[in-house]
């Protein structure tokens, strides 16, 4: 059983009050004598200060919630190591929560967040919460939330919360440009439209085919995971498509190992641009294109939006991060 | 500012005592208009429980803490994931904190859990934590903890905490017995002798080949990271070496990207041998044999055994794990 201050008040024979105040290094009037017995009774009997008993006084218990929608996804987990790098510099603990990418997940977390009293709240919503039909819903929860709290990543329209993502509209319509530029003119698209990022990329995308013209578009829909690409890449026929947009890495993995069993070679018998240039992209042997959304740069200002937030210092602020393509051998002239 | 009892017992006229047994769902006695009216009230003004508050009397949070290494690292987030999956369909909330694997950390996060009063905890612990002259350090802080807690991955030895890990020496000497019995007579390890477990995989290999005898051994050290592998393949000597145990799938990787873009084929020029049989292999497009550790039952299996412990169902258990070898196309005969 862990000692109380009560327990160090009985065994010195000082008041609780003045134990406290002692222990929490607060000014009083005691001799050094009984101050140092104090503070030798405390560490001999392992006394540990009650997080949650003095965070009802102070009001600040040095945490920050991190709801993430799927910790093994190589870019959420990248997210969460450097927001948690960021504030274990500035003495603040992360706790990270995962929602499976459900709504219900969302505000149970955010809730039990709230009631835990953290400092702060880092949120990337589930794509269930971005869906419109859940966009009332989501806002009840977001307005109730009574902490400084930023969305990252994936953020609501037409609302006034402070959020830090990056532009996915305009790394679309960059990737399948690159595409159109060395006379692709068969391309197709392996999208997510049940994610409002897989949305805003798609807008991207049929942007530049659209002002392309005369460009011959497939649609192919994934999940974002390994297998969706996988699968798609088994029956793609290279005869006639030529360049593909995968909307992100993983998927893009999928692809190439299907094509690599049939023998076909990305860069030789398919052009491909792929989101979110993850280091692991090297381990595939081969030189993948891909939009760069700087992980570390998304992290980084969000935390530091939040920090200023729970100091004052400034006021609900949205930024959107322009991405940027990097061009390796995946993609060759038609 | 969130509505407290108080305010609702102001609001509805009840007293705060029952107000609390209504919204606690405590029985009492109270007109059932009343009762409703109270529900009603605490509904319109979002009431939120104080988890800090009420868990003072209660003494149970529902939230059980899980200390990682490295939340980057694969292996840990589809550890993380399994347990998170486990407790959600337990009502419990999972919170995650990383370590950075270095033992100031370990110290800060398990004390801050405890302080911060969850049911329970999960422990992996910092490679630096398991290093042989900070072990007396490590037992204090781990005999402090005054909930139930159960080691896992990493174990202390001769020590009587729970812990569920994988027979890591086993695994490895698997593995090199494979590539043995194809005949290799110039094998190389790639291994990371910081680590505990590696330091395990290390002595099941090293009695694979002294059993073997006259087998020419050349020892690489890396650091379980992709670039470690990957500058070891650049100049590993293939006219000499023909075996390779990697100590894990990061370092296979490198090992395979350095290796391709000399021109050489794992499988063909050399056979290789790695540790953890990661999904994401697959992507690799070579048919890696690796030891599979069956995360899911690591985390399953620990989960179980902590939820066991805290409902007093039973005393502190040791569970090692046989890991099992999958057999692919990267080890051929020699």
């Amino acid at each position: 059983m862990a000692v109380t201050l009560k327990d160090i008040s009985r065994m010195t024979g000082v008041s609780v009050g003045l134990v406290s105040k002692v222990l929490n290094d607060k000014p009083c009037r005691i001799s050094s004598e009984k101050r140092a017995s104090i503070i030798k009774c405390a560490e001999d009997h392992n006394y540990k200060r009650n997080i949650l008993a003095s965070s009802l006084v102070t009001r600040k218990t040095y945490t920050i919630g991190l709801l993430i929608p799927d910790i093994t996804n190589i870019f959420f987990s990248s997210l969460a190591k450097t927001i948690d790098t960021f504030f274990k510099n500035h003495d603040y603990t992360i706790l990270i929560s995962n929602s499976d990418d459900t709504m219900s997940n969302d505000i149970d977390i955010i809730n039990n967040f709230s009631s835990r009293q953290v400092d702060g709240l880092l949120v990337v919503l589930s794509n269930e919460s971005c869906q419109k039909e859940n966009e009332e819903e989501l806002l009840k929860v977001l307005n109730r939330i009574s902490v400084p709290f930023v969305l990252l990543d994936r953020v609501v329209d037409n609302t006034d919360f402070s959020s830090v993502s990056s532009d996915n509209e305009a790394g679309a319509y960059m990737a399948t440009q690159y595409l159109l530029n060395h006379n692709h003119q068969s391309i197709a698209c392996i999208g997510v439209s049940s994610s409002l990022n897989g949305r805003a990329r798609l807008k991207g995308f049929q942007r530049a085919v659209e002002e392309a013209k005369a460009i011959d578009v497939t649609y192919y829909e994934g999940d974002f995971h390994f297998k969706s690409g996988y699968k798609i890449g088994k029956d793609l026929d290279v005869s006639k498509i030529t360049g593909v947009f995968s909307m992100n890495d993983m998927m893009s993995f999928g692809l190439a190992k299907a094509l690599n069993e049939r023998g076909l070679k990305i860069g030789k018998d398919l052009s491909l641009v792929s989101y979110d240039n993850l280091d692991l992209i090297q381990a595939l042997g081969i030189e993948l294109s891909s939009v760069d959304q700087d992980v570390n740069h998304l992290g980084r200002l969000s935390s530091e939006l939040l920090l200023d937030m729970m100091k004052e210092n400034c006021d609900r602020k949205t930024i959107v991060l322009q991405p940027k393509l990097i061009k390796r051998d995946s993609v060759k002239k038609f």
